[in-house]
């Protein structure tokens, strides 16, 4: 296939942002890509800011991406960007994903998907018909123990999966209550879509359940509470989960858990072990035999399952971090991207794909529907 | 006061049983009490075997309760026993403390208090009229940092609570499913009552956020589900709640957690900071701040509240386990019944009281109606 | 065999020291024994105190160990106490555990056992001619998962033993330095003996090592240091160790630790796994397995061996702490005076002998004798 | 200063190897450089493969690291690599350095940095006339909770240091014992040096305790053991140690912990407080009070020093891992290679120097010295 770094254009992302610069540090970490173009921010000099800032020439650099669209599209083979990474607020997510996947580039875009399942329908009917290839970062399901749990549910080591408690907890609002304003793009509906903890981070609760036991939601009953003043929208959810095929659980995410970072974690018990993962410790998976034993398995070892030590860039006890498990969301991307430009069929990786932000989107508009229905068990949207 | 050891008496509890040697042990460590009489089983050779294995004179050795109350009644002042601790199984709980209360006995109880919300009530009237102590053992309030969350609440320093999770996970319905009959007195409705693990643990659950926080239940959602066959009672149950002033929560107790052993924890997220503690490690208080700090307060220090410091036993580092912590609620149940052998009033005391058995059995009965009734949000019956 | 409590009396352990409370929750929380008499302070108003408080019969309350030696062997033997514990100030241990020994009584002694490998090796003599129960509380060989660790050592699970790193971190001596005074009996070489830290907590660590593992010290190479103007005994030690049959390691105490509480682990690396042990999370054994998992083992669980379930008093999950592991001592040795009350032989009991407290003392001169010689490699004495 | 990515050159680390992939992760992962050229393998066809495998023009990967010297001084400026990464065994450390900065080349070099203290010295004087930048990557210096540990240290919050317990626990050599021969590069001394542990992990302790707090080792008595048959060199120490100042402390490195990872630890006591830090968890750095509090400190806040915040990518809760810190070494010297290149002072950096290395070579000097002359105390060398 191609000999040579993939190139990859950026929309959003500018300098001083979050995503942006964990989607720059993850694409080129393992000398697979490198960055080309970009339109960083709706103001033209923040943008050329960035551009300078990380080395591009700045005829790349764009000052709307409707420009970079019209512009990259005409450059030659041999310097066009290979792929977009599209990191703006959600509000515009799939209007830029789909113009690029319409003038024929590869995408890769953060979540939440859409605003709305509606939309991330008609995103989904644009994918089918570009043939490009289209990742969601939904950026847990890269972290190696995720892998190896996924793998141990698959191979009946912990039995038929009979509960299963899902939190991520955050308490960053609770810090920035009086800034709040800052983070419109979070708490504003028309920037942010009909929820802003579920559909932040809420979703990446229900990917990671559905990644690792393969579980798909049947109902909810939701408890959603906003804590901001003059802000609908929600920053904290308790939601009682019945799962197709009878199991239960708990789903919560909060963004008011006061002295919490970025808590997310993972129990499922089968009837015959629990699991336990962590992302703030993420190097170590946890099982719970009924006998009296816990054990640690830790990442980098024979001893785990192949997807786990592929997913590993050190030997153990030299910890990988999120960029690391981000980055490997992007290499599973690349994999598909290289054979896409070398004209071939692309293979079966390992990504989050434009059909699990559908049901991301779906899980979104149902727990909001709970909420406001007077917290009624609701069916999973579809 | 009084200057002797305490007499006890016990009802149920024979050598085998669990709860039975730890209120044996809890009773007597600190020096304050002796065992002097008991009626141990239903089976009088039984009974008769345990008396004999804690060295009881054989005459205080009874085959029933009823002979036990009769018979202790008419010893002399300086020989009956002056509290009577009951731990048999659920459904003889109310008959056997009413008999006691009504012969002159202080009462020491098993929790869950009654079988239904109705018997406990008419037990609060038998305990009212008694003027009698009645002690319930929701023991794990007696653990010294228990207190000083508690303590720490009280005086602000988490600011207002909004939500609360609190969890009582358990494996061993998983391990002994075979075996389940074995346990009939905690699977069986007319042994039981309306629920095994709600009745059994969430309780305690309902009961530590009560003590902690002070809040009260207003309604709840309740999922509950019974894994054994031909049990119709529940062995996992997760309750989405409201409190009373606005809180919520989530409420967990489950007996198949596989590989979980007694995981009672909780943490409680205010304004301005989060607690967590979690019982089998039990010493250490955990205090979550917004700036990037986590505090772990430890047992046995002068940092600590006077409550937690009296509750400790050992210096610092040196581990108080689960009989210390039930020995507190034994100690300040004996210092009322010193005060009221010695004829005066009774001073408030830090233990579980009937009004918080009362709250206990209407916390079941409302988990139940709502799990019953197509699990709708249920308001807290009273 | 004796179908009653057993009758205990105390030698120093007045209301408001340590360990004197600690021996007497110990010694009746399993109903096997209970106080009668009592020789509790040097002054004669402090003993009477204690002895009110825990409600002795005033006459068995003595004014000095001496006049309690003389009334209580004077004592018919259905009211005569059956056995003394000894919790005085180290100066003081063997005189007094003499006393009671010639007189015939069964002897629990505090360590360390003796302020001379010379006067140890007397008590031994003593002990050996008396044919009375002789029990030295090194306590911390009484927690279920240190008698696990050492049965796993005997079955060959973590190979032959190459290293051992032994630690015990207290910072107490920081917070008090003002006030160390009031801690004369330990930081003077007349009431404390030749050592202070290594004294009151390197033979603990000698003794968990020897108890687990079964191997002896050869040779030590010791680094002393004192941390108290005007004290000359130690307060922090780090000392190189080599034990018979070739494994290695460090063995450190220290009271200077700022900040740890009583953090007394042990590292045991074998050719096949290792293993770990902290007292301040006794009931939980973790084993580190060379491929990539570790294994916790917790406390009451039907995976422990016999010993280690024997030792637990409550299910998996309940904790059990520092005063039962004490207990257990107390068990053995009682199991040993009911033999030796009845008349029999008396059975192997595990419990710490007067040649543990010899060793203990030899270990003491060893790392004095080190440290004193410009820190050279010093063979164990004996 | 220069608006283009750094060119940077690899001598060692083929495909395959553990510390070549994580140089050539951490130079790139920022943005700040890429790599143009390498020498990967003694095997001209082992580094062809790898120049393909990270895509670098054929004309670039050379057959041996002098070919690479002689035909990359004479690029152009605009072409020439503008730092050299030497990742090659011990033995050829100082002589590839000493060729890259006699042409005129920046060098990072990996630890230890030469086979005895007199080539290191050698070294020295080679770097001072080069006036090139040199960097060592005693990579662990480079987690932003161990330069927030040095911040604390300096600004007084722990008080005067008083004792110091590092590790550096490894079990893999009892993992591979059999196939040790593969590594001969770690166990032959021709190629390692006179010491395998100490050297390779023993001297990162040396120097994470000196970059944290200051101290430099004065005197030590070690305790080598070599664990591998027909192996010459050290795989397990146990060191004793003086600081000047007064501090005392434990310096253990061992490759034959079994079970252990790469559980490099510090632990450091002051008057007022202890530290603790371990880099299988390294997000955190724990605080020890003396009054009945931790404080876990966590990566990414605002509580912490600005050097620490710096050296963070990622907000609090979210793991940087052991690249990140890597990468934080390639960083501050692309700070002062910019500088270099641009023809400025040098500004003060934060990365590990020649100086460094001389007194990492020291240490494995004195350590090996002191274990062959009887295991004595010994002064450390200069």
């Amino acid at each position: 296939m191609l000999n040579r770094k993939l190139r990859g254009g950026m929309v959003g992302g500018a300098a001083g942002s979050f995503i942006g610069p964990v989607h720059r540090m993850a694409a080129i970490m393992d000398g697979e890509a490198e960055w080309t173009a970009g339109s960083f921010s709706s103001k033209p000099s923040k943008s050329k800011k960035t551009g300078k800032a990380i080395y591009l020439d700045p005829k790349r650099v764009y000052s709307t991406y409707r420009e970079m669209v019209k512009k990259e599209a005409k450059l030659p083979d041999d310097e066009r960007t290979d792929f977009v990474s599209i990191v703006t607020p959600n509000s515009s997510h799939v209007k830029i994903a789909r113009a690029f996947l319409e003038a024929g580039f590869n995408v890769i875009l953060d979540k939440p998907m859409a605003m709305s399942l509606k939309e991330a329908k008609e995103l989904r009917k644009v994918v089918g018909k570009s043939k490009k290839v289209f990742a969601l970062t939904h950026n847990y399901t890269g972290y190696p123990m995720v892998k190896q749990a996924r793998w141990m549910i698959r191979k009946g080591m912990i039995g038929p999966t009979r509960k299963i408690m899902v939190e991520y907890p955050q308490g960053w609002m609770s810090r920035f209550t009086p800034n709040a304003a800052r983070k419109r793009w979070r708490t504003d509906p028309k920037v942010a879509g009909s929820s802003c903890c579920m559909g932040d981070i809420g979703t990446h609760a229900e990917n990671l359940v559905r990644y690792i036991t393969g579980l798909e939601i049947e109902e909810v009953c939701a408890d959603l509470t906003s804590h901001i003043p003059r802000c609908r929208l929600d920053h904290d959810g308790n939601v009682l989960v019945r799962y197709k095929g009878g199991a239960k659980g708990v789903l919560v995410a909060s963004q008011i858990s006061t002295g919490e970072e970025n808590g997310f974690n993972i129990r499922i018990y089968g009837t015959k072990a629990g699991l336990y993962w962590n992302q703030e410790d993420p190097n170590y998976l946890h099982m719970k035999e009924p006998w009296g034993t816990k054990t640690i398995y830790s990442k980098g070892n024979p001893c785990l399952c192949d997807e786990a030590q592929a997913a590993g860039r050190l030997p153990f006890g030299h910890p990988d971090g999120f960029i690391e498990a981000f980055a490997n969301i992007y290499l599973e991307a690349f994999r598909a991207i290289r054979a896409e430009l070398a004209g071939k069929r692309i293979p079966k990786c390992d990504f989050p794909t434009v059909e699990d932000g559908v049901i991301g989107n779906a899980f979104i508009e149902t727990v909001v529907a709970s909420a406001h229905s007077g917290r009624k068990w609701t069916k999973m949207k579809s």
